[in-house]
């Protein structure tokens, strides 16, 4: 049963909650936080960071007059009780879902969104711009960002604080301080806001009162007087943020609304200089489960309300590629003491939670700060350690100039494990990893590697570690392996030799990575046409199994390269191979088959692949294509 | 006439610098610094920051047991006198050219260059590296990175710093203050500086001492009290990198050889935390014409070392592109009050000093920034203006992420203006513009143009500003145009339209960008050969225009692609859609020419181009392979 919401039930848009008394706010906050927690006990989804800014989101509706004044959430995962005060609320239980609202902040959804996100830190940088429109064109809308402190260790959020004095005078940046992204913060920048915390609570009112007075220029000063009746917080410290120009204020107790109101309220009004507003709040605040829970509830799958226990997963059949992936590196590394560990701020989600648990002082754990992980992993690699660096495919893009200018051209043997490449569910576009293929094997001496399935994996885990003379990387994709054997220890692969899994005669499907078992299917589906395929597990995209893709190309009437990553990948580099070997000269019934040319919404898994033309039936269109024994293809194949 | 350098011809290593006394390490600098001089007269390349710290190399080196202990230049083009006095002073008259040093340190060149760099910023992190490999390994060695104030401003030296604490005890970081970088400095990192700075000048020692014994352990106490009797300097500020977590030691006069040996014997010691050391620096000190220059002969070709005057550069026939697309910009700007320009610390190397001159209020620039670059201009975008971000390729791969996550996904018209696209010649691998076709085209929704003339690149500039619903890149090369007429205000192109540019019958050569000269030659070159060639400009890599390729596919025996870029670019994109309309299914004879799979060293374009084939000679080869004319194409074919 949803919860009882009679004031939220009146708030169709922000102007609603501006129609408020503030007296109000408190009521309609309690009434957001219920209505979040229903919500996504029935979706799953990022429930902690949501309910630590529920008064924060109200108050910042109530005083700034959005969508005119610009409010941009950083990462956008703690939007969601954005979402119910910004029109959305009658969607709110499609979160995450296939046609549904977008787990993040997405300019397509709303016109309160005009900024969307769901990696962390853009948004002062996007900030900035929106700034320096206005300030263009001569409009007076205000500009604010909130940003969690687990992105402030990220380099672009430095960077954009260290442009915004020099950018505009009117942009107010609210930190919100929960000392917690996902996992628990790391660096300097961290311990330094905690001081700042520590170094005193909240003070009374009257403390920030003067302060503000004394800071602010003189038209805020009647309003920062009213404020001392009312809310609580004070002004200390902030050098860091002062010496970088901005006012700092703070910190204030983030669930406090009288304070966060009357503070914005005088915020608001600034204009002659960048704001930092320090606001302190709890992540899962309000629901005793999420409180109690040491990930704060950071992400759920559907939860019972009342007891806060989360539906059990559905049994699975085999292991997580990304705990595969930790065990492996943990054998090797028993065995390898130069073997040592890195994740930027992801070490559950990487699975080097497990590695850090066996090798504490071999697991370095960097922060949101891709850049950094990249080249601090070189300089390890250079001192001759044999560094894994485990990031996502899509955070990987945040260090790609480090890839290419310390760790390839300078042939280092750094690892990269690449979770999350390919689809992702119900993440959505944002998360994909569609372009490491690409973006990797373009570079010279870089290995490139995806596994077919867990025990492939564990191969080339073995296969990094024995690679120490240059540069490499293996995929994996978010998700269950397939159920197979892994051996207590894997052999290291031969570098560059895919392998035949399965031989036919009319058509080869050469598959990249986690879609070989559905080009597997697709062969017998095949079968059952009568058109005998041969399927090859590619293994490397770099350096390319030469010797076998002629053979294929040789032997079979079509070849059907199949990858989860977009054009410019696997089948690219097997074409231009191809041409190069004058294998396409006589003719080659070759498709390559990629994720779409599209970013694609998200949808359950499977019809994502199914959108993509990567399933089974997918894979066999492709062939029946290349065969000719489709007609929609006669149009093509005339050309 | 080489200068008289007595003391400096007695110093093979570092250890001939240690056998010295310290008194003579100031005649040392002194020589050094005129060989640095003479050196880049003949050789042209980087002097200014060379000469900012032949001092500081000198003291370095002195200080520390290099190359056991590490010792990390950032950027590294002021690395020269480095070079000098480890080991490369015989080679040093080859700097930036073929076969000869690299105006960057570099690994494979010397054991004193345990990382090398030529981007900038990385240095803390690689440094970190080591800190964490030794401490791994229980080594005892001291890492030493020195970064320029300039460096600062991007953020992955901000997520090092984040860092550094939680990494390791023993690390100094030497921050090179000249208060300029290429261009003058921005941001409020950089104001900081310029205040503790200016707050004081240089104390004397005994202030410097006093400070020092305080925040130092014991045992480093006595030595910080035998420094005061020597050097000149301060402890003063700094709070903002001891919020860090950092011990702040300076501003330290970086000219004074006694100040800084002192001050380094004491930091050199230091494990208790990582340090921070700030040394003001003067660039170009030590030769006048540098000093008075605006840009401290930041960057020069060869000159006269009396008179300090540069060689004429050969007449020019041609505008530069970079000249071409800022006045284009120009002129754009002057009817649409919406376009801005944004350039990452480059305003010289992207021509937009010139659109600065004339509306600076509509130029950013951002600093060394290049992830903030981009979604500052997704921001802009957004709240619609049209943002003009010029940056080179090679540091575009620093926003790879923000360009697709901020303006991609989001299909914003951001506009990207890629210079220095392909081969650079003196500068080398490092700034090669290599990947930028397949990491931009791989996108869903961007536009991707290449300009084959500065005629094509001006009609890329109207074309990128009419481009308002999607995001569109154009890029073009390092250098002269082709000397072709511009006409007033040029037309958009039709998007996805290529052109033939010449008409023939047996093989089609299709150019994407400044290759398509060569190209023509190389029609000229077959057509002496009887072989009658079909030149095309393909314009754009995304979209393709399918028309005009399956046009060429199916009129020629033969089709090769030519593009100034890494495999899995233009070619790779051609060959996917031909596979998919079927268009190899009956035989074409296919070669795409690329830049070789290997990052190619420093030399002549002219000798670059030939070495990766892509001059008229190395197109003309691949289609006399395609066609089979060549024997040393059949092998190939066979397969």
């Amino acid at each position: 049963m949803p919860p009882a919401t009679p004031l939220l039930d009146t708030v169709k848009s922000p102007a609603d909650v501006r129609r408020l008394a503030e007296s109000q706010l408190k009521q309609l906050a309690d009434e957001v936080r219920l209505e979040t927690i229903d919500a996504v006990s029935q979706t799953g989804g990022h429930l902690g960071a949501g309910l630590g800014v529920v008064e924060l989101t109200v108050a910042l509706h109530y005083v700034y007059d959005t969508p005119r004044d610009i409010l941009i959430w950083d990462v956008g995962h703690q939007a969601y009780p954005h979402k119910i005060v910004t029109g959305r609320r009658d969607r709110i239980r499609t979160l995450r879902q296939a046609g549904g609202l977008s787990g993040f902040t997405k300019r397509t959804e709303s016109e309160y969104d005009p900024f969307g996100a769901a990696h962390a830190s853009t948004s002062i940088s996007a900030a900035l711009g929106f700034c320096a429109a206005r300030d263009q064109e001569g409009r007076d809308n205000k500009v604010v960002a909130v940003i969690g402190d687990g992105s402030m260790s990220a380099g672009m959020a430095y960077e954009a604080m260290n442009n915004a004095c020099e950018t505009t005078k009117q942009l107010t940046v609210i930190l919100n301080d929960n000392d917690m992204s996902i996992a628990p913060p790391v660096g300097g920048m961290s311990a330094y806001l905690a001081r700042m915390v520590s170094g005193g609570g909240y003070r009374s009112i009257r403390n920030l009162g003067k302060a503000v007075t004394k800071v602010f220029p003189r038209p805020l000063q009647d309003a920062a007087r009213k404020a001392e009746e009312f809310a609580r917080g004070m002004v200390t410290g902030g050098t860091f943020f002062e010496e970088l120009g901005f006012y700092y204020v703070g910190p204030i107790d983030g669930h406090d609304m009288d304070a966060l109101v009357h503070v914005l309220q005088n915020v608001r009004e600034i204009d002659d200089r960048p704001v930092l507003v320090h606001v302190v709040t709890q992540k899962g605040k309000g629901y005793a489960p999420a409180e109690n829970a040491a990930d704060k509830y950071h992400g759920v799958v559907k939860f019972d309300v009342v007891t806060g226990k989360q539906a059990k997963p559905a049994q699975a059949t085999a292991p997580q590629y990304t705990k595969v992936f930790a065990q492996e590196l943990i054998k090797h590394a028993e065995i390898d003491p130069k073997i040592v560990a890195i994740t930027a701020a992801m070490p559950s989600g990487t699975g080097l939670d497990l590695f850090g648990q066996r090798f504490p002082d071999r697991t370095f754990d960097v922060g949101i700060a891709e850049q950094h992980a990249v080249t601090f992993a070189a300089g390890l690699a250079a001192d001759g350690m044999k560094p894994f660096s485990a990031i996502y495919s899509t955070f990987l893009q945040r260090g790609y100039d480090q890839v290419v200018h310390d760790v390839a051209i300078q042939k280092l043997p750094v690892r990269f494990a690449i979770d999350r490449a390919g689809l992702v569910g119900a993440d959505g576009a944002t998360h994909a990893g569609s372009f490491d293929i690409g973006f990797m094997g373009a570079l010279p001496d870089m290995v490139v590697m995806a596994a077919a399935d867990e025990a492939e994996l564990a191969a080339m885990v073995a296969t990094a570690v024995a690679i120490d003379d240059r540069p490499s990387a293996f995929r994996y994709p978010r998700g269950e392996g397939v159920g197979v054997e892994i051996p207590a220890l894997a052999n290291p692969l031969e570098i560059g030799k895919g392998r035949i899994v399965r031989e036919g005669t009319a058509v080869a499907i050469l598959s990249f990575g986690t879609r070989l078992a559905e080009s597997l299917k697709a062969a017998d589906m095949l079968a059952a046409r009568g058109l005998s395929a041969t399927v090859a597990d590619a293994r490397f995209a770099k350096p390319l199994d030469i010797d076998l893709i002629l053979r294929l190309a040789r032997e079979h009437e079509a070849l059907i390269t199949v990858e989860e990553g977009a054009m410019g990948g696997f089948g690219a580099f097997v074409l231009q191979e191809l041409a190069r070997h004058g294998a396409l000269d006589r003719g080659l019934k070759v498709r390559t088959l990629t994720l779409p040319d599209l970013f694609q919404d998200q949808d359950k898994p499977e019809a994502m692949y199914a959108q993509a033309g990567l399933d089974a039936e997918g894979i066999v269109r492709g062939a029946l294509s290349a065969l000719g024994v489709d007609n929609a293809s006669v149009a093509g194949r005339r050309a």
